[in-house]
């Protein structure tokens, strides 16, 4: 029997078996929220599961029930657009440890009380495992596709290299196969900027909230140092390149320098809404874990120490997409992956596209994204 | 009359004139710390003035009065070093706005009390202002050389614009003209996150001490938001693969990662242990003043818009030298300031060295640096 409860922003499975994790410990009761987008056929065999990056949701191609934003990736995923809905029926589930309704810090456990920091430690496999979960209990054993760009890469790839019978393609944009030392070190920085506020109280700062399952952290909670961590996030997020183009030394709203310490500068204005914003939609907690589970992250010493036997065998067919612009996860790291692929003998094009975005090039107007997703699906 | 004290780690003026500033205001006794290495001639004309970076101070080449430890460039400043004290008089003052003992936020205001936030924003040119007025105090006319790296190096910048005709040769390194707005995004994410700490309170955290002209900043205050402040900043100085090649992701005294939030990677213990040490050394508050000037720091600005125009007729010298791994201040930047001197008829040699260790490289063991500088002066 199938616990699965839908709603009008989606629909949440709750397993009945306790999930392992690579930690070794194991969580119960794991939920899983998620969406669909188009129809599954009757072979089942129309599937695509579309994997969110760090701060992403399930809410794809629909309004984010928080901030009534449209879907973070509606400009891909819609009837008749790169990912057709028309043809495909795409899945997209909050990975664990977040905070849109799947189990993680914010969530109740068993007892009643948010996790906290009791929450296990996460890995990216973990979240593919209960995505694996997910499909299990929908009733569908092979993906056509699965897809995602920076975290949901990780995923992708770590469904490829663990699950690759069930995967018939990977298209895996703006990723990596391994956080480096600087990936780290920025998700440190944030890390401890959330740490260091007081509010975040080792972690305890959730308002007790009985029974609902998903405890607001809106109103409570370390927002200012939260704030901080989105801010780092933010200039790896954009080339130097594309931030001397958006502000360059533009001031805000002003004629001369104010001497002073408000925003002068448009970079310092957009710097401090972003923090400001992500404060209302995120939980610090959250942040933490899912950071932690990047950090982890690296496919080769998984699978003894050489990338290629990550993929050894593999059937599914790869597309990698990097950005010339992006420094957080640099068409190197693309390159590595394609070089992996090519010594495990699997079928992979890689290309990498001009974009002045930086990272955040893949959830942008490219146009040359487009063409590849859709001529690769 | 000159009001200058000695004590056993230097030497401080108190200017008897206001220091007029760029924000219009102007600053009453003015206090400005320095130390000298090597012997000022007869004729006054063998001193170069070295400018220190943001976190630097006048300790050039002897140890540092709170930590112990050697002076910031001791390979670079001393007998028979690139910088020969046994043929130069060699100038380091502490930057206004600073904590070692020129006046800063930590500085008492005549009324007695901590500026803290009273103390007004100044820019680069302002303190190059100071350091004129120490040269007028110590009769000295013309500088051999003004010489300095990363915000040293917009000092020198700034004497050669705004002073040239007391300058013979200003030697720039690892620097740039204006801060871009991935420069002006990280200084003002390590502000916000000085700011946010509940202990920053307005600034005002100082200990009310009385008589002591600088009160001890290290026992109180943001110290946490200043470590955010820290690691974010050290980030910036060393390249990617420098963080690489000197961590990869090595773990920290561990065999195996321990699925919680310790540092278990090598490079979060670096951060965290850069972040703490340099909470016993600065002021928050002077953090905030002199990222503030070097965000503001814009040549071109200063001189109508066009950066050969700040050089217009000058007859200084110049030598540039910028690191191949330096994406704090990239070699891009010293090239446009090689142009602009090429442009008013400035001249001017560059060169571009090749060193693993990012913007950090002008302080660390690079033989080719030393071979240019000593070449230079």
């Amino acid at each position: 029997m199938v616990d699965l409860v839908h709603d009008d922003t989606g629909a949440t499975l709750t397993l009945a078996d306790p999930l392992p994790l690579d930690s070794g410990r194991s969580l119960d009761g794991v939920r899983i929220a998620f969406r669909t987008y188009g129809t599954l056929n009757a072979a089942k065999d129309n599937a695509i599961l579309l994997c969110h990056a760090l701060t992403g949701d399930q809410h794809v191609a629909s309004p984010h029930p928080a901030t009534g934003k449209p879907g973070w990736w509606v400009r891909m995923v819609g009837p008749g657009k790169p990912i057709d809905t028309d043809r495909f029926h795409v899945i997209c589930s909050n990975v664990i440890g977040s905070c849109m309704g799947s189990s993680g810090p914010a969530a109740l456990a068993p007892e009643g009380r948010p996790y906290a920091m009791r929450f296990p430690v996460i890995t990216i496999r973990d979240m593919v495992r209960a995505q694996v979960a997910l499909l299990d209990a929908l009733g569908i054993d092979t993906l056509h596709a699965v897809v995602g760009g920076s975290m949901g890469g990780m995923q992708a790839l770590s469904w490829a290299a663990n699950f690759g019978e069930r995967v018939k393609a990977a298209l895996v944009i703006a990723s990596t196969s391994r956080h480096s030392a600087q990936n780290i070190a920025f998700h440190e920085l944030g890390r401890q900027a959330i740490m260091a506020d007081p509010q975040w109280n080792g972690g305890d700062y959730y308002a007790e909230t009985g029974t609902d399952p998903r405890p607001d952290p809106r109103k409570v909670g370390p927002e200012s140092g939260l704030a901080v961590a989105r801010m780092a996030a933010h200039i790896t997020y954009l080339s130097e390149q594309g931030l001397t183009e958006k502000f360059g030394r533009r001031l805000q709203d002003r004629e001369a320098k104010t001497f002073g310490f408000d925003a002068d500068f448009q970079v310092e204005s957009y710097l401090r809404y972003q923090g400001l914003a992500f404060t209302d939609r995120f939980d610090a907690n959250s942040y933490l874990y899912i950071t932690r589970a990047m950090d982890y992250f690296d496919l080769a010493e998984e699978h003894g120490g050489r990338l290629s036997d990550a993929f050894a065998g593999t059937k599914t067919r790869f597309c990698l997409v990097s950005f010339d612009t992006d420094w957080l996860y640099p068409t190197s790291e693309s390159r590595r992956i394609a070089h992996a692929l090519n010594a495990a003998g699997a079928p992979v094009s890689f290309v990498e596209l001009s974009a002045p975005f930086g990272h955040d090039s893949f959830l942008l107007d490219v146009p040359a994204l487009d063409r590849v997703v859709g001529g690769f699906l």
